[in-house]
């Protein structure tokens, strides 16, 4: 059986989804990062890196967000939730979803943990004052990519891009970051996906409120 | 035939030598940052976030190191430069991937592009401050990984996880912003792979000096 380390609410959400949407056999194991459980020697020797996601399998554990999202979708192929057997079309879904792991993510991470990033409080300060522009500036990227009517963010079908973009989108809400008003195609999305019974059963799961 | 858009040295070089590695039919084309024709037009048709590497193929365009890599691994199999056919072995090489990309790369770039992540004066400094500590944390954590003799990043099989590593060691040169000395095994492996035929011949066709 697959397990799920993650935190209510943090990007470790679109694994969770897609554990849910694969019909998976998973357990899901809550970490909790404010009292510093992921610094635990006995979760450092599952994951040295000391964050969330990691899937525990029988291999061993998979990290990273788009990793684990990928794993699921081709290790569940009957779910359909990648174009698996297609190498062009993968790395296309890939190259999103790294644009969000390495940009859009990064961008909130420079509000949530500057110190990471950089050194002294001055730095702190104009860490997080960048974080609503750069965000800004990538969302408009993604509000482009709906402008053909398309639901999801590869087009018709859905992929484990859109629980990975909605867990993004419902991040605009936190502190004020945000304008989710300005990307109405991508709010539609998150909507979209709101009604989906696999995205409530693991919103109710996780414990989150609807709107945040 | 495939094209790579490349600038010499950019973390483009890993998707260069891999393609050289794989023997595939590709040309390289040069893209010069320094005078922004990734910011001009033509190359933003092709790519939309104006960054190297790209590759165009007939299908399309695909983007992001480790996305372009294994695509190359999956679609050039002869070459055995990924585990292509087990799921959990490829995730794993490429978790490592998404560690150069979102962590190691995003640490140099805000010593190379602070401006992306901060804002104002006081937050270039504090950027560029930061890197070099970053930079040894996860260096320290790479050089772990070779505690057991291995010669390549995922053990006796060389993977495009080589080429991807051989280029962040070979920026701690830079500006001074690394201490190569302090990962022996590391250098061990960049020396490794300096011997190489297709490394060889990528540095150069891109005109690079062995030692920065």
């Amino acid at each position: 059986m697959l397990k799920l380390f993650y935190s209510p609410g943090a990007c470790s959400l679109a694994s969770h989804i897609a554990l849910e949407e694969a019909g998976a056999d998973y357990e899901a194991v809550r970490v909790d990062l404010k009292s510093g459980e992921q610094n635990r020697p006995e979760y450092r020797k599952l994951n040295p890196k000391g964050r969330v996601p990691a899937l525990a399998t029988e291999r061993g554990v998979l990290t990273e967000s788009p990793v684990i999202l990928g794993y699921i979708a081709q290790t569940h192929p009957e779910a359909k939730l990648a174009p698996n057997d297609d190498s062009f079309a993968f790395g296309d879904m890939q190259a999103f979803n790294m644009f969000l792991a390495a940009s859009v993510h990064v961008a909130y991470a420079h509000a949530f943990r500057p110190e990471r990033y950089v050194k002294g409080e001055a730095g702190v300060a104009a860490a997080k004052a960048r974080t609503p522009e750069a965000l800004d500036e990538y969302f408009n990227q993604i509000e482009d990519r709906f402008a053909d009517g398309r639901p999801y963010v590869h087009g018709e079908a859905y992929t484990v891009s859109d629980p990975y973009l909605y867990v993004f989108t419902r991040w605009l809400e936190r502190d004020g970051l945000g304008h989710p008003e300005r990307y109405p195609q991508v709010l539609a999305h998150r909507q979209r996906l709101d009604t989906r019974p696999a995205v409530r059963k693991v919103i109710a799961a996780e414990g989150l409120p609807w709107e945040i």
